[in-house]
């Protein structure tokens, strides 16, 4: 229940982010109601059709395709206003990274996959969003290059996994995961924590 | 009937226009031949994983494969006197992108989908398959960004559901919906008629 | 049995090779990780979701994102010694290519496709794990562009096919192909052999 509320606003402020990248591109209303969507139901998409689980989750509550091609078009009226707001989003984005990976690690255990997939399972609901963004944007996935990110994912995913093995209940799990999520990606976003960067040119090659 | 018949000249454009586009990045034989049959197909394929929809239409018509690829490769000896028929196109891509779009509708309505799903399915299938194209050849999606593509796909996609609530007898619907479309489409072109821009360039996120 | 020890040892390889590109890039830690693991895997898994083959191969073998993940990190380690390995890859490389191909072609065959969607699986199997790598590290495909690649797969496909048609014993037909497909690779690289390219440019279309 608290879940869903989480998502909700999750979904929304993905779709709002999705749509100023969109705007960067000065990309028309179709394209950035495209990309607003894209950005908030694109990794829980993708990691339906990896796990085979059909029907998709979006097909079966179209409010969220309302809800988020709104959110991408208000965007647009609202863009200039939004810069102020820029911390606020920053943790409404983290909230939505740890709640898209609660929740797809949730689809693949359901379905009674291995532990590792069920890992992926949660990075790939948090991640591809952005990933499927920004390959629509032409630009090189921001998550592949700058700060801890996919790192905080992946550390819920496994926390998540962890503490269903170790039967803790969970609300108290719940609770765990996203103070302890949403602490790291503060403290990312804050110090600019990055993962090592891996640099290597050679014309060799190719 | 009618529509298979459009259905087959629409892919045979789609996918000279692909072909089109693969040589400006100077592909090789290989690569026209997967961009013509991506363009092509592309749509069909997206909207069937989307639905859930297997076996994926044309890996049951073979014959599809060899018409696609046979045009995308007629198109490297003929693309010189292309050019003289750009008009010709322009028609067969805007009847292309209508049968398409029928086409979405109903295949997600047979499956039982909601209606919005069945638009999204429509739209999906007339779209994606140039979305693919520019992605493959590393440009931003043409139709995020130019004229009313989209929106005619939508509106042909709301006539199809609209008149199918209504009862309309359906080759009447179909010749209306053509009809509308693609006067439409033709008035998009002439006038350079687009839908409102979404320009925001602010280094402040990201 | 035979074709699992070369179809370790080619994800390992595919793997490192995209860990390259990814590098070249500067992609972080867990990027190299994704380009990996989509290089060494991303053909089998396109490939699943079009034939509508459920669960995915790599889902039931984690052993084989613990090999293509590991494999990928370890080469930002000894990525400097690599270049002189250069020749040993490219033949890891034409290895997999082959092998991909042949159980592509096989998995499709065993789900009862037409012999033409068998072939196409051998080569979407073979093939894509290289354009997702080009995708999501910002390039053309560069098996669209590049010496005689593609049409290996294409040719080991068809091999696979006819001689299962004629019934010729599997491991004489392994052989005969893996010996044919090498040294035509071999061969393309050497002489620098490629598929006509198309080059178009005008700019009265788009």
């Amino acid at each position: 229940m608290f879940l869903t509320y989480i998502y909700l606003i999750a979904i929304t402020a993905e779709a709002m982010s999705g749509a100023l990248v969109a705007g960067r591109r000065n990309m028309d209303i179709f394209g950035v109601s495209v990309i607003a969507f894209v950005t908030a139901l694109g990794g829980g998409t993708i990691r339906d059709i990896l796990l085979g689980h059909f029907p998709i989750a979006w097909t079966q509550h179209p409010p969220y395709i309302y809800l988020t091609v709104g959110a991408g078009l208000l965007t647009i009226v609202v863009a200039k206003y939004m810069v102020h707001l820029r911390k606020v989003f920053l943790v409404l984005d983290a909230l939505g990274l740890i709640a898209f990976t609660i929740i797809g690690c949730d689809v693949a255990q359901q379905l009674g996959y291995h532990t590792e997939v069920v890992v992926m399972s949660g990075m790939i609901t948090g991640i591809c969003g952005g990933v499927l963004r920004d390959l629509l944007c032409q630009r090189t996935p921001v998550v592949f290059c700058k700060e801890i990110y996919a790192g905080i994912s992946l550390l819920v995913a496994i926390m998540y996994v962890g503490f269903h093995y170790l039967g803790i209940e969970q609300n108290l799990a719940l609770a765990v995961i996203f103070v302890t999520g949403l602490t790291l990606r503060i403290c990312a976003i804050y110090w600019r924590w990055s993962l090592p960067i891996f640099c290597y040119s050679s014309d060799e090659w190719d």
